[in-house]
């Protein structure tokens, strides 16, 4: 099921990442309670709860929380501690800008949405106004979080820049200004994975990248950087076709979220572009792809092919 | 007017607040100028294009600049170089970050205004989904010109957090949402005084101390940041009572945004709550509270007193 984490190998062979998960909600949820009673008036200091409650709502919500875990794995590889608190923060960044994308997108003049990971989207719980407020707390709070994690002063603003270059006007929210674009649009592969590349693909390369600048490894394996940027795009895209793929076969029930809006919405997707099988095809050769970039990383990096096993072989 | 710069003393007293803003208005012209083309295929990169295009369409079309300007004339105070790019670069994130604020501001879900500055808002020049994710990018591109900008790590991690707490759930964006609640509400002044204090006066502490961190004066002044947080906050406060006698007595026009908006709206102002006379002795006293602060900085805080000086005693 999309909603559920991702499967645990609990043999000798990698880490339980339903632990992890655990770990990281539960940082999440330190995140999302701050006092608000110390910052205003009686009055004013409602308003200020109930923000925090509909950021709440749109953050632990459930959801597979596939950046944060990425961000794990891609430390554990690079030699960190997936438990230290300054690499949980990193994790819990990654969660509060996707987090934030989604409460976004689901807003009436983006998709419209009314159901997100099987529960009411922001704005229907709350209302209009507070889903764009919350949006914008949401990546501030990704950004305050790595401003305060447990950890070196020059790798923490290059974390910062990381995720800023991931998530802006050239990322994440360009790819989603491509994608307003190419509604009713017939896009060939070359503009579908430009798309995909900034729209989906940078947040998770930067989840797999941060992760993977937090150990030693970076230092001591001069192609260490490299091995994960070739992983991090070939998962991302094996993941948008594996989305497409879903989308175009699996019930509402079962995504969590409205099933065929894609098609209903006349968007391109890889399984308009391909066809059923050839997209199964593809998304077979890119988790390929993603697991080769691996071949010498090592037992380390268990925790990573499990993460690209679990994202690009869900149910389809 | 409002949308002019704030007067530069020509004299031997003060620096030139006209050059200053030129200059900010030109870095800020470098960031909102990144090549879109080798970051996607042809069809996407003209998305790309239009996103930025609409960014400055969102920044670049006049204002006053009063949260950069704060920024060099608290730099200044403190012993920096104005003109330092380390310097000009924090200016920017704080001018991003409020311009960010204005455009969703201005969605129809929020005040849904035609006008700012003169000029079309975003949604009305664009379309809505892209004043979204201008609004989202802007923000994002505040921590990307901090994350990049030249001086030590240590300091601009600091810088990231300061930011981050006065634009978040428990700053702007928490007083927006105050703002919100308190539509057609009664508020008493401690409660009033709370929403902008987060709403507008978080920014405006933010741009002061942030530019207060920046020079030696920190260091070698135990009260500076003390009196720089007194400063800020009586001015911040002075600046909304000014904006609220504004709003009640000038024209569209002069204004430039729509005049008599939030009486129409039936938003609580200090004018509604106290009148126009005694809210124009209170923009008073809040002014003379603000200078008093700076009783023993010297004459190189003689831009902040300029500034003090231009936003409480605009045209009213």
């Amino acid at each position: 099921m999309r909603s559920s984490a991702p499967q645990a190998d609990q043999g000798a062979h990698g880490p339980d990442l339903g632990d992890w998960k655990t770990s990281l909600e539960q940082r999440l949820a330190v995140h999302l309670s701050k006092p608000t009673a110390q910052a205003a008036a009686p009055a004013a200091s409602q308003s200020l709860s109930r923000l925090q409650q509909a950021m709440r709502h749109g953050v632990l919500n459930g959801g597979k929380r596939a950046r944060g875990l990425l961000v794990l794995a891609a430390a554990t590889a690079s030699g960190a501690d997936p438990k230290d608190q300054g690499v949980l923060d990193v994790a819990c960044a990654l969660e509060l800008v996707h987090a934030f994308s989604l409460v976004h997108d689901d807003l009436p003049c983006m998709d419209d949405d009314d159901l997100r990971r099987g529960q009411p989207t922001v704005h229907v719980a709350f209302d209009e106004p507070t889903a764009l407020l919350v949006g914008d707390a949401l990546q501030t709070l990704a950004f305050e979080c790595l401003a305060e994690r447990a950890g070196s002063a020059e790798l923490t603003i290059e974390l910062v820049g990381r995720l800023a270059r991931a998530t802006g006007g050239l990322g994440m929210a360009g790819g989603q200004a491509i994608d307003i674009a190419a509604v009713g649009q017939t896009l060939d592969q070359q503009e579908l994975e430009t798309m995909h590349r900034l729209k989906t693909g940078a947040l998770i390369s930067a989840a797999v990248e941060m992760g993977g600048c937090l150990g030693p490894r970076r230092q001591s394996d001069s192609h260490w950087m490299d091995s994960l940027g070739v992983f991090a795009q070939a998962l991302g895209l094996a993941f948008q076709v594996v989305d497409d793929l879903l989308d175009a076969s699996a019930d509402t029930q079962t995504l969590g979220k409205t099933a065929g809006k894609d098609q209903a919405q006349g968007k391109p997707t890889f399984v308009s572009l391909m066809g059923l099988d050839q997209a199964r095809t593809y998304a077979r050769s890119l988790h390929d792809r993603a697991l080769s970039a691996l071949d010498h990383a090592g037992p380390e990096a268990m925790a990573l092919r499990q993460m690209a096993q679990a994202l690009t072989q869900r149910a389809y």
